[in-house]
């Protein structure tokens, strides 16, 4: 019986060292998950940084020498990136190995990267479903993915050694990995996701510019709710453009959907339907509760944001 | 010169014992802001908790002894109520008596309470903005007001004598006191608190409703941005139908803007335009930075709500 800590992969290439690909060095190493991890960033000044906080085995802006001799190479750049990526390290790409992808859309990954796939590798997209509203290869941590989710949307099918190991991967990184088809992932996600992303930046955006409110009253009263939207509407711009751009049929689907029942909603407002705004308020609480006892947030108050409780 | 520590008034009566009524219970009698403290409520059960928790001097359901020789009174129960509320105990005010309450509304509540305010006794709407999703005597806790604003909006100006005593005893309770009009802390509130609760019930309300992803689903991958809104989706369902009825005009009125702007949000998105999406995700970001740099939020990623970071 094999070692439960015995690595999984030998070499574990890493190309795209922000928030999640910092951390996948950082947990891999941590959890033994890989006997040896190289990193590749487009940036200079990423590559250096990487250096300094010594969190890979090897270093370099050479893409090539990288993904040579790796049994597993993860894409960690944004969506938009991952085409010209793939493209130029598909020659170096070893027998055998496994090719992913962190990305939060999974039919636009499929359809930039999978053509230039070699027949001999295994192009398995993925998506750990974690993060924080920071970037860059500081904000990583060893324990980002512990009891997240991780999605598999294997084409050929799940199941197969590869998808095992890649599995078994973030699995010891402490992520709960489900697989379903890209197709659905980008369904789940817009609703999940990119339409409450959408929602955040978009309110945020709408206070920001009016004129009978300053926007040194918003940021001052901010506590009253409009502050639990700034956190996401501060993730990333790039990576939500790419997401946005890539993942649009699903999107405007679900925002569609959103705007029939804020209409609904609005007409409950004018005409006073009390009796109709208490019925969806009290549905929404529900919801609510499954969230915690499932384990996806805290039960604590405000989320702890508050002066600490003493009597 | 007075002892800092000297009691502010000698007799509070809080009408209403939910989170916000008992956490003023708890912190007025924590930082001695009262001599005295009488806490009523409509629920029977409800004073029976509060007798049991012993943060009153004197619980009663009885609306006119708890009033009687009191010199501030604060109602804390939904907005809807209190224009009842202060009718009931108009007649029982002590001469000189301050009267106050906690409502996120303050032109409806103004509208209801005033016509019922003796001459004698000095009527100053407030606003302590701060809660959490919980309700009830037990949610409560003394140091909920730290840190956070207090609006007061004082119908005669925002001097005197009264106007400066309800002030000292929020400043006490370790709230930031500020005064405006009942008008403009509506408009305020409508867009940094109404509007947010009002997006954040309706896409919780649309996740719920769909056919193509499950409720388990949606709950399951809650934590990539959908469970930061079911957390305000939570609050209250009593409180807030009577906050969107009860200040309908400004809420319309912010929710028309944020669909303008969603208009043009989905336009960039359906055309493509990576540049218009850029530039909105950027300046959304300028001001989650100056909330944190105003102490009104932690910069701590994801609120703590991961796992526990270590290398």
């Amino acid at each position: 019986m094999a070692d439960a800590r015995a690595p999984i992969f030998e070499k574990v290439a890493l190309i795209g060292l922000g928030l999640i690909g910092s951390s996948i060095a950082r947990g891999a190493r941590a959890y033994g998950a890989a006997t040896r991890i190289a990193a590749s960033d487009a940036s200079e000044q990423v590559c250096a940084r990487v250096r300094e906080l010594g969190i890979a085995d090897e270093t370099t802006a050479d893409l090539a020498q990288t993904v040579t001799g790796a049994d597993l190479v993860i894409l960690c750049v944004p969506v938009g990136a991952c085409g010209e990526v793939a493209r130029v390290i598909a020659p170096h790409l070893s027998p055998g190995a496994i090719l992913s992808d962190v990305g939060s859309v999974k039919g636009a990954i499929v359809a930039q990267v999978a053509p230039h796939v070699p027949a001999s590798a295994h192009f398995i997209p993925a998506h750990p479903i974690a993060g924080t509203e920071y970037s860059g290869p500081d904000a990583g941590f060893a324990t980002l993915f512990q009891n997240r989710w991780c999605i598999l949307t294997p084409q050929d099918g799940f199941d197969g050694e590869a998808v095992r190991k890649l599995s078994a991967f973030w699995t010891r990184l402490g992520a709960n990995v489900e697989t379903m088809s890209a197709t659905h992932h980008d369904l789940v996600l817009a609703v999940t996701s990119h339409l409450p992303h959408l929602i955040a930046y978009n309110i945020v955006g709408t206070a920001a510019d009016l004129e009978e409110v300053t926007q040194s009253e918003v940021i001052k009263f901010s506590a009253s709710g409009f502050r639990d939207f700034t956190r996401i509407a501060a993730s990333d711009p790039t990576m939500w453009r790419d997401i946005f751009l890539n993942n649009k049929d699903a999107v405007l689907e679900m925002l569609g959907r959103f705007d029939e029942d804020l209409t609904a909603l609005r007409r409950m407002i004018r005409t006073g339907d009390g009796d109709g705004l208490f019925a969806l308020f009290t549905r929404t609480r529900a919801i609510r509760r499954s969230i915690i006892e499932q384990g996806q947030d805290t039960a604590a108050p405000d989320f702890g944001r508050s002066a600490p409780r003493e009597e």
